[in-house]
């Protein structure tokens, strides 16, 4: 049983069976969480087949974290709520970008809940930010229609691995009282001076043969260049599943 | 101390403080949600004063809620990170669309850990969905940089009610299996019959005048053209914030 201040992400699970009636009672419980005037603007595409999990996995870049025993891809549906207001006489209006934004909130809140459910389970997860990257491969995989959007993959396994717990920046770094007080040069140092003073991140610098640990997101992690590219890709894939006109 | 699968959105609070020392400490554990790259692309305004509760109402539609002992704005935050990374020589590629995206997600995950954490400690919250209606106000208000944007408010304080929990959809409803199987007319009424059957929302149809629970949510409560208009508003503050070109 692990609690939120002491989980970890988990990428190496432990060749055994995540049992169908623990993933059911968590998904139930998880659906506790806030949704927007009880809509639950969402669904869960649960795969255990490894040809669906070897069709997702270019994907998310062939991490191998995607052969988990259970791969859930997390989906903002509105589809499911147009289909009922169009068999009710009513006309649905959530063929926009808003109503986007606002299913995609609920499938987060929904995503974490569960997250932390199976982690007090005993479960590891690992959270595939790739699902943002590449969503026309992904809808196309699951058979995502219309007014659906895949926003999150949680890889999830029996923990077969102990990792250290990250660094995380100070908390005066992250909040703020009343207004947004921005960050001057001094404050920049002071919240991040922990994290570059870390040998795992010195040693990284080092690596990728950088100046600053800055430079390794800017220039190898998270460029520029694919950061707009897949911008591009992510409006296309919005157009194509009827949120953006 | 309140589990997720026993939670219910309180919105009426005693009229008690909320320590320092406990909210500092749910959000410190809170931080250990998934974050991507470790990156924590979000930051929390954190009210307890009357005058910016009473500035941010008007865009939360004057829901009594806000007065809550205290009102947290979580907001995706790209702007600390990108701070950082001029400071380091690096060049920051995070004024597009997937990186609002992924601030977003970043945030909204730290957000629903911190409400599991704060109902685990007894408190109260409440989710205010109004937050993407309104941002520009709130921006505003709050004086949020460009690389910022406001994307969920939690009213929190020590419960004076006990709500009932409402209904939630039944799990087949929201779990498909491997491939995402669509909704035909058979499977809306069947994920949606019980909900139908409640007489609290038959008596909601009723009052609102209209023949479907559908229609309340169609013709009154999330109409096609609030969304419509609220998109536009949208998509105009991301521009003013830098998020789309």
């Amino acid at each position: 049983m692990t609690k939120i201040q002491d989980r970890r992400t988990i990428r190496k699970y432990k060749n055994e069976d995540v049992d169908d009636q623990l993933l059911e009672e968590l998904i139930h419980s998880s659906s506790r969480a806030a949704t927007m005037g009880n809509m639950q603007l969402y669904s869960v595409v649960l795969t255990k087949d490894d040809t669906v999990k070897s069709a997702l996995s270019p994907y998310h870049f062939n991490q191998p974290m995607i052969n988990a025993p259970v791969v859930l891809t997390f989906c903002a549906d509105f589809n499911r709520f147009s289909k009922w207001c169009e068999e009710r006489d009513a006309e649905p209006g959530y063929s926009n970008f808003l109503s986007f934004l606002n299913s995609m909130s609920d499938t987060l809140l929904f995503t974490q809940a569960f997250c932390t459910l199976a982690e007090e389970a005993g479960l590891g997860t690992c959270y595939l930010g790739t699902t943002l990257y590449n969503p026309l491969g992904i809808i196309n995989v699951l058979h995502l229609p219309k007014l659906t959007f895949p926003i999150a993959t949680i890889c999830l396994g029996w923990p077969d691995e102990s990792p250290i717990q990250p660094d995380r920046l100070p908390l005066s770094g992250i909040v703020h009282h009343d207004y947004y007080i921005d960050y001057d040069e001094k404050a920049i140092d002071m919240v991040y001076s922990f994290k570059e003073s870390l040998e795992a991140n010195k040693e990284f610098v080092r690596i990728n043969q950088k100046q600053t640990l800055a430079q390794v997101f800017t220039d190898c992690r998270y460029t520029k260049k694919d950061n707009e590219m897949m911008s591009s890709g992510l409006i296309e894939a919005l157009k194509h599943q009827g949120f953006l006109q």
